[in-house]
């Protein structure tokens, strides 16, 4: 490998917490090198003089879209990773589900990366909903997360004295992950009830799901769906927890049915700012740019 | 208040995390004198040979089944409080929900103290099976608790450097907490989820619930069961965390009600080890005792 | 008790770490009535308007300096327990540490309150000193405090993220409780070194403590000074820990003496928000009102 | 590189906390191909049978006395890296303080690896008595460290519940790392004090040192020793924090001078169970079979 065949990245919002975690990702990735790491406030200017091949968005949604346009408007138009919300919903976009969607994201020029909980939630839902295994209304995701999926900006629900030894519920049936999840996996929206809670910790996404059963092949459905994807790991009964997959870019998932066989209860964790952000963009890019998958995500 | 209104009172597993709560609780009540505090190993007579009035068992199961069966058989058999599961299924014993059961405890001669997650579970749920409005089967109850729920026996797993930044569900469709719930509440106990998670902090229950709705209302069943308890706090759509009953005797409990009506969330918080054990067990004993059910826990 | 003998009392900035302590030790006080508890932005005439007895400021220095002058040109000036570092080194105003200074608190118009870290430090030194027991060059005093000491504003390294498993020290030969220390204890100020460390938990300072003897009655020194003052413990060779005495209203100090007797390392531990603060200050009330020391301490 | 240049390893002890990272370093680095992962319990014969280049020891002090002995007695006697203390006082084995003792460690049968809490005073004091900048005797070194270096054994004050949110000083004048540390240092044994104190956290060392002043030339005599040495970085008045090393191989050193120029308080950071240990073994392993001192470490 050498230099010459390095994509030339830039990354804004670079010292957020994702954005962190995606410039050290990137730092020691062996098809980039980084041209620009910028903080949310830069102009797209900075970003465009460094002569990317490949724009990292790590900012908030309207940064985010503001970005978009005038990258897509300049003379040589990056490809971009957005981190962000601001395309998640957009039919004309691509959506950065590695699992769901590798072939079209080799090609895309703008790649929506999913949010943290959506990603937990999409990796144990999704095979389920299309295998047909699984009722799609009245779905249950209970779901805690570390602190930092609120990012770096201060809030004084955040000050570690307000936070230590606590725990809290937050925007029930309200989170913006909500539809996010029902739209991409299929299921009820308005019957599809998401509770978020705040762990007193730094990361990691630990989702409990409840789901109805449709027959009885929810270990098939997983198997088969997840055959050649390797930061999937399916752990059977044995349920996964926060220290398995922090630090990493797994999203481990494991399942407990119920004695009548009608329900189960799964439980999916990953690392909110690797395979719920930076290292879920990193997988994007490597697909993006013809490296193996895995690439400096080991 | 004078010494010779006091109970003489014996604590037997003193030495526990909830025992020593007991131990700070009644050594400041002014209708207790503790004349012994044992811990789980020492005999029955230890306890007998303080002539107690009552005595408060904070022990395994198995020592609060063989010193109840000795303190039933002694000359003055003394009242008691056990916190063990011994005889929460017992339909001879009364259950010690002082909510449910008030007039019941005042008389008894042996009170069952609820779990820690079931009294979360139980005052959450309660009034709502009673009062119709909701379904009974397939709730769900999705449990978070501090690791002082677990004991203070030694076992890998808490650890500090294990529990630290970790959160793991344990016992899925098989805690020993769920039939309970499920028998003193009411339920369908066949299709009753209950997930307990260990939270990485000490101390408090936050139980999510899951229930269908029949009718609209939820808010006044509420308000009619508990009017004249001053333990269970109503918040209404404000969601209560940890830090708001950690180290007080209160239940608090919110909820939010899906768009379509058909759905609620509720959030129920305590102390695991005051509402949740000791706090319950001197509540109780306030009633046994004909001492205002607030008293030694404000 | 009844009402009448009842203090009524202001706090300014109740909504602050050591405000809320102060506004929750003195509601269920029996000497006192909070007549008014406001925040640091409030106006003094909104205090005054409560006609207070007594003034608790639980506010940033120029704050306590501009409330001091205008309560004490109040036609009726209330007594003021002052908590911030405004009037520390004022020879003209009464040092609230009532293990030295019970007597001047008593009828002292004025009291300012010792910063927290001083407050363990006074205890463990002061006596030394003054029995001439301990040389007053070259002290070493390491003090370790959890993150409620800086106080509920926000900062970015008090995001939970920043400090959870984090250990740092600041403001290495620069801390304004040195001088407020060295002043009071009669310390050579050009070489006492201070060393605060901000711990990853809520709340408690441990200061660890390295003096060089003289004489061989570090323990006669610490007995004597402390008979009859029931918020000091001494525990000797038992070193005190944060859990001995959070959520107290209690200094502890334990030493251990180097083999060849000319050296000790003193720990001295406390409640940063209590003893250190706002328990401290309810003591100096108690001395300024004629009530016990302990009272609504215990 | 390929596999017939990778040295065969086997670990002993490879459960516990060191071990566990020791065989992740192992596991990924180019040099060495684990054959034998093995816990502390397990026969010497086992390793042996895996026909080990290296064994490396991260078990009990007694445990490794035995094993060294057998070891060295085999047919073909591996070289060994030991994590134990067993080793540290004696003469005939090189004691594995690269940034010290580096040509030796290169030849070595033996390597004692140094404590960790040795690790962060010894980078910090060495290069100061070998210039002779500083006194070598009444020197202090406050230490705190998580709680992964107390092992992963069961004890109840590592129970999650009794060390959250506390903090405590142990063994002081008496833990086995200060004889170590004074031995390899050069210090005044008699006069050293040492203060191991436990954070409620799992990971780090931040010790902060308290040295008398020869001369004027601290950071020139850090400066000159740490030329060409990667892992010890030089901060200046910028002081580490664990935040800064943690999961990493770097020891950070960071200072401030008194004004009289007479005193530095020195702070000292690593990991504990990477430069503190496992690290610092992989340090001494590229040394000993002739890889960059960095390899597997980056």
């Amino acid at each position: 490998m050498n230099n010459y065949s390095k994509a030339r990245v830039a990354i804004a919002g670079a010292t957020g917490y994702a954005g962190r975690e995606l410039a050290r990702l990137l730092a020691r990735h062996p098809g980039a090198r980084v041209e620009a790491a910028l903080d949310s406030t830069a102009g797209v200017e900075a970003a465009l003089a460094a002569d990317p091949d490949f724009v990292f968005l790590a900012t908030p949604a309207e940064v985010s879209t503001a970005w978009t346009a005038a990258l897509r408007a300049a003379a040589h138009p990056p490809r971009i990773v957005d981190l962000s919300g601001a395309f998640r919903f957009d039919p004309g976009v691509v959506y950065g589900w590695p699992e769901r969607n590798r072939a079209a994201i080799r090609d895309a020029a703008l790649v929506s990366n999913p949010g943290c909980y959506a990603t937990a939630a999409n990796l144990a839902l999704g095979p389920l909903v299309t295998a047909g295994v699984i009722e799609t209304s009245d779905i249950i995701c209970d779901a805690k997360s570390g602190a930092s999926g609120a990012g770096r900006g201060l809030r004084q629900d955040l000050h570690f004295c307000e936070l230590e030894a606590n725990c809290r519920a937050y925007h029930v049936y309200a989170h913006r992950h909500a539809p996010e999840i029902a739209r991409h996996c299929g299921l009820d929206a308005a019957t599809f009830a998401f509770t978020p809670h705040l762990l007193p910790t730094s990361r990691g996404i630990l989702a409990t799901l409840y789901v109805r059963l449709r027959g009885d092949d929810l270990a098939g459905a997983y198997a088969r769906a997840y055959i050649g994807h390797p930061f999937v790991r399916l752990r059977g009964d044995q349920l996964p927890e926060l220290n398995d997959v922090n630090h990493t870019n797994f999203c481990d998932i494991g399942w407990k049915v119920r004695a009548d066989g009608r329900q189960a209860v799964i439980v999916s964790c990953l690392d909110n700012l690797l395979k719920g952000a930076a290292g879920q963009a990193v997988q994007n890019f490597n697909l993006m740019s013809g490296w193996p998958e895995e690439t400096g995500l080991a």
